[in-house]
C-alpha cells in the first residue's frame, strides 16, 4: 500500500496537531509544511528536523509529489488555497469553517466534483466517541423522536481578530447539530452583542427544523467559566453531553412526559416519568487521528466522506444566516 | 404596634408557603384563607385548626377586618381579584406574573395610586441573599460596567395547563434581570417550541438594552437535568450564580479582557486576565419571609415597595413581547 | 385496626422529626410528648396545640394509654429511660446510638426478650432508598463478592458536649456497614484527635472482616466541606453512593480488575475493565417515615425488626472498640 | 554558562517525561539514555534520533561526559544505581520512593555528603503551584496553627507487580505532608488489605505529630472513581485542594470553631464561623519542569535542594513504618 503524500499549508494554532497526527499514521507521508510565518516553520523544524519546510504555499499546492493538501489557515484564505489545490489535482482537507461565503463553498464543491477529487471539512467533533455515540442512540431509536438540541460553548477567549464568535465557535455546534439531526433546517434567528472590539463576542442562535424540532446554540468568548454542554431532548429518553467530564461524558436519562387528563385549576396537564440514568462507555481515541485516518481512506478508496464539502457548505449557510439575523437584532432568516 | 390583618386568597401550590410565613411574622395576623377548592381548605384546616376558611373569595376581599390581601391564584384571575381588593380599600400582595396583560397591570397600578394603596408583586428571588449580593456587587462598582446577563432555568416539568413555560418560569429571570440591570430594555427576541401539548415548553428570550448590554433567558420544562445558573459578564469582574449550590451560590471571577495591538494572522487581538475566585458568604434567610415582612412594613409605613405594580408591569410587558416574538419565530419586538 | 399509642420522650433536635412523622401515620396516635426543657415543649405546643405535653418523663413511660415509647434524648439517658419503659410493658423505639455501653445494651435486649417487647434502634439510613438499593445490589449478586466499604462523613460541626464525633457520626456508617456487609467483624483500629475541646473531633476507623473484606470510616466535625460519600468495591462491579447528590445518589461502575501474566519490570500484573456507568433510580420517600411505619407494624404484628436491640448492640460494641483503640493511638482491638 | 550534562537511566513509564523536560531546558544537555529494554530505547529513538541510547546502564553511570544522572527505574534498583553514580562522582536525581529501605537511604545520604554531591528525590508534587501555595498560606500564617492533613488518592489501577499501593501512591501524600507540616512525626498506624494479588491494594495511614496534629492518607488502587483531594484543617481557616479541578484547585474557607459556654442537654459547646470562600490563582507551570530546573541549579550552584536525600529518607521511614503497622493490622509504630 502506497501511503498518501500530504502537504500541509498553515502551521499556526491547529496545524501542529494536524502534522503530529498525520505523522503518526502508517498510511500517510507528510511531504511538506508551508507557512508564511518563518517563526512557525522554526517551531516545526525543532520537532521534525527532516521535514521539507517552506514559506511558499503555492509551491506545496502545486508540488508533483503531493497527493492531498491540508489547509489549516485563517478562513478568509481557504477559498484561494483550496481552489488552487483542486485545480492542481490535489484532494483537500480544510479547516472549519469551510469558506468565508457560501458562494465560495459552492464553487469548490463543484470544482472538486468535476475533477473527481475529495474535499473533507475538519468538523473534528464528529469523530469523537461522544458524538458518534449520540448519533448511534438516535439512529437505533433509543431516544425516540427528537424534540430539541441545546448546546452551550462558552469560555474566556479565544478572541480572533478576523472572525466573530459565531464563525469561531458555532461551527462546532452547527456541524454536530447537522450530523445528529440529519435534516434540513427551516429558519435561523440569531441575537448577540460585541463588547470588547468590533466583533460579536457572544451570540445565541436558534435553528428551526420541521416538526417542531428546534436547536439552540449559546456561544460566548466572555464567560468566566468554561462550559461545553449539550442537552438533547426526545420523546422516550433525554441526553446530556458534558464534554468537560473526564469519564462520564454522556448521560442518558430515562425521563419523559405523558399528557394526561387534568381537572381543577392547579392540576397538571402532564405527568413525568423518571427512571435510571445510564452513562455509556465512550471511545476515548483522539478524534483528529480518527478523522485524518478516515480522510486518507477516502482518498485511497475514492469514497466521499460524510463531512464533505456539502456538509461544510451547510454549516457556512447557517453561519451566513446567523450573521444576517444578528445584523438586524434577531430577524428570522429562512434557509 | 397593631399587626396588619391579612386575608389570603388561594391555597394551592404556593399559598401554603405564604400562609406559613405570614403566620410566623409578629406584625401580621392571618385573618382568613379562601380557596374555591374545599380540599385545599381541608389541608389548611389540618395545620391551622383555628383559622377562618372559606370558599367565598369575594367575602375575604370585602371583609372589614382585612387590611391587605395576598392573591395566590392562577394568573388569569389576578386582575379581577386585585381590582376588587383595591376597590374595597385593601393593599395587595399578588403572585407573579402580576397580570395576564399589561393593560390589566396598568389599570391596577392606576387604581392603587388613586386609592393610595400598596401593590407588591411576589418576585421572591429579589429577596434571596444571592440576588441582593449580586445587586450590591453591581451597585458598589465591584463588577464594573455590565456586559451581559445570561440565565438558564431548566428542569423536567412543572407543566401548567394555563400558561406556557415563558409565563411560568421566565418571570423569575426577567424580574431579576430588571432588578440588577436597572434600566429600560429596547427590544425582545424570543424563539422556542412546544412538544407535548399546545403550550410552548421551551423558549430562548433575548432582551436588548442600551449600550450593548444584552440579556438572555433559557427556560425549558423538558430538560433531563435541573439547572439554575446565571452568568453575569462585566468589564472588571465576572460572576456566576448557581442557585443549586448549597454553599457557594455566587462566585466572583477576577477575570477580564484587554484589547491589545496584534500582528500576524493568528495573533490575538485581546489578552486575558485571570486571577482569584471569590465566593462571598450569602445570607441564607428564607426569601419569602423577608419579602412578606417587607410588604407588611410598606403597608404600615405607607412606603412604595421596589417590587411594586410598576415592577410587575415591566415584567408583564416583557412577557407579552416574548409571546409576540415567539408567535412569529423570533421577530424583533421593540419595547 | 386500633392505632398504636406512642409517647415521645425528648423534643430537642431530632424529636420534632419523630413527632411530625408519627403524627402523619394513620396507624399511630401520638399520646404525649415529654421533655425536661419547658422551652422545648413550648415549641411543640405551637405546632400541636392539642397534644399532651409534660416535663415528667417518667409519667409518659408509665402512662397506661401508651403502647410504645420513642426515646429521643442524649445517649447517656437511653438506658434508664428504656429500662423503665420496658419494665412498664412498653415497646421501645430509641435514638442511635442505642446505649452508652454494651452492657447496658445487653441488659435491655435481655429484658425486652423476657417481657416479649420490641426494641428498635433508630438507624434511619437503613430505610433510605439508597441503602436499600445497595443491599439489593449485593444480595442479588450484581456487585459480586465484596472487597471493601469506605465511608466519609465530614462537615463543620455539629459538636455535642456529651459525645465524641465517633459516637455522634460513626453510628450511621457502622450501622450501614453492618447491614450491607452482613457478617461479624474481626478487629477494629481507630485513630484520631481532638482539637477544640476535650472530645475527639475527627477519627478514622478501620474494621477488619473475614476474607480480606475491610471497612473504613472517616468522620470529622472540622471539615470545611460537607462530604457524604461511600465507596464500595467488589469483584464484578463497584459502587459510589454520594448522599449529597439530589438525583443520582448511587452510581454503579462496570469496572474491574483481572490478574494477567506479566513480563518485564514495568509491565502490569493486572488489567482493568471499564464499561458503562449506571445510576439506578432510588426511592425518595423520607426514610424516617418508612422506619416509623415499620416500627408500628412490628409492634402490631409482634415481629422482630431487623434493626432491633441486637443490631444496636453490634454498633455499640464497635464504638467501644473504636474508643479503646483511639485511647492507645490505634491499637488493634479484636471484637 | 556550561549546561549540566545529564545521563538518564530508565525509559519506562516516567522516564520519557524526564527526558522531554530536560531536553527543553536551556541549562541542560541530555547526553545519554540507558534502559535494559531495547523496545524502550526504540521509542526514545523515534523522538530523539540523535541521542546516545544504550542498554548498558553502568556505562552511563560511569561516563566521563556525564555530570549528573537521573535514575528513573523501579525502586528495588535505586540503591545500586545511585551508589554507583555517586561513587563515580555524579550528582543524582532519583525517582520516588528514594530507596527500598531506610538503611539504603542512609548509606546514600552519607556517601553523597562525603563526596560533596547532590541528591534530589523526585517528589514532583512539591513543585506544583498548588502545594507551593498551600505552603505559603501556612508559612504566612493565613491558616493559623494546623489541626490536620487528610489526603485521598484513589483510582482504578495502576497496579505494579513490585510494590504495594503504599509504596506506589503514598510517597506523594507523605512527601507533601512532610513539606507542609514541617515537623517530625511521632507514630504511624496503617491498616489495609489486598484483594487481587499478593500486594496491599488499599491502605489507610495515620501519622501522629506533636501537639494533636494528625495526618491521614487514603490510597486505593481499586476505586471506581479517581479522587485527588486533600483537606487541611487549621484554627483560623481551612483549605481544600482538589487536584482534579482544572481551575480552582485550592479553596480557602473562612470557617472556624469557637468554644463557648453551654447550658442544657442539647446545647452546643461550640459555635461555628462561616464566611467567604476564596480560590487563589495557582501557578500552572508543569511541576516536573520546575523541579528539574531547580535540580540543575542546585548542581551548578552547589546548593542542597530541600527535597534532598534526607527528605527522601524521611518518606522511606514512614513507608517502612506503615508496612510494619499493616503487617500487624494497625499496630502503632513509633517513628
Amino acid at each position: 500500500m502506497t501511503p498518501v503524500r500530504v502537504g500541509v499549508v498553515g502551521y499556526g494554532y491547529w496545524g501542529p496537531n494536524i502534522v503530529r497526527n498525520l505523522h503518526a499514521l502508517d498510511n500517510c507521508q507528510v511531504v511538506a509544511v508551508a507557512d508564511t510565518n518563518p517563526r512557525a516553520l522554526e517551531r516545526a523544524r525543532r520537532i521534525y528536523p527532516g521535514l521539507r519546510l517552506t514559506t511558499d504555499q503555492a509551491a506545496v499546492l502545486a508540488s508533483p509529489d503531493v497527493d492531498a493538501v491540508a489547509i489549516v489557515t485563517p478562513v478568509w484564505t481557504h477559498f484561494e488555497l483550496a481552489k488552487a489545490a483542486l485545480e492542481n489535482g490535489k484532494h483537500v482537507f480544510v479547516e472549519k469553517p469551510f469558506t468565508a461565503t457560501s458562494q465560495q463553498a459552492e464553487q469548490l464543491v463543484e470544482l472538486a466534483e468535476r475533477k473527481n477529487l475529495r474535499i473533507m471539512v475538519d468538523h473534528t467533533f464528529l469523530f469523537t466517541g461522544a458524538v458518534r455515540k449520540i448519533r448511534e442512540l438516535i439512529d437505533n431509536g433509543t431516544l425516540g423522536p427528537l424534540y430539541y438540541f441545546d448546546s452551550t460553548r462558552v469560555n474566556l477567549g479565544l478572541f480572533q481578530h478576523d472572525v466573530s464568535v459565531v464563525w469561531d465557535l458555532a461551527p462546532h455546534d452547527l456541524s454536530i447539530m447537522d450530523y445528529v439531526i440529519g435534516q434540513p433546517p427551516e429558519a435561523v434567528v440569531a441575537t448577540g452583542a460585541g463588547h470588547v472590539n468590533s466583533k460579536v463576542d457572544m451570540a445565541f442562535i436558534t435553528v428551526y427544523f420541521p416538526g417542531n424540532v428546534i436547536a439552540h446554540v449559546n456561544v460566548n468568548w466572555l464567560s468566566p467559566v468554561k462550559v461545553r454542554t449539550t442537552l438533547i431532548g426526545a420523546r422516550d429518553k433525554m441526553l446530556v453531553w458534558n464534554d468537560l467530564e473526564a469519564d462520564e461524558k454522556i448521560k442518558v436519562y430515562d425521563k419523559g412526559v405523558k399528557v394526561t387528563s387534568a381537572e381543577g385549576v392547579y392540576d397538571l396537564l402532564v405527568s413525568y416519568r423518571s427512571g435510571d440514568v445510564w452513562a455509556p462507555r465512550v471511545d476515548q481515541t483522539e478524534a483528529l487521528k480518527a478523522e485524518l485516518n478516515y480522510f486518507l481512506e477516502c482518498v485511497m478508496d475514492g469514497r466521499t466522506p460524510f463531512n464533505d464539502g456539502q456538509a461544510g457548505l451547510r454549516v457556512v449557510r447557517l453561519l451566513e444566516a446567523a450573521d444576517r439575523s444578528l445584523a438586524e437584532r434577531g430577524r428570522t432568516v429562512a434557509v
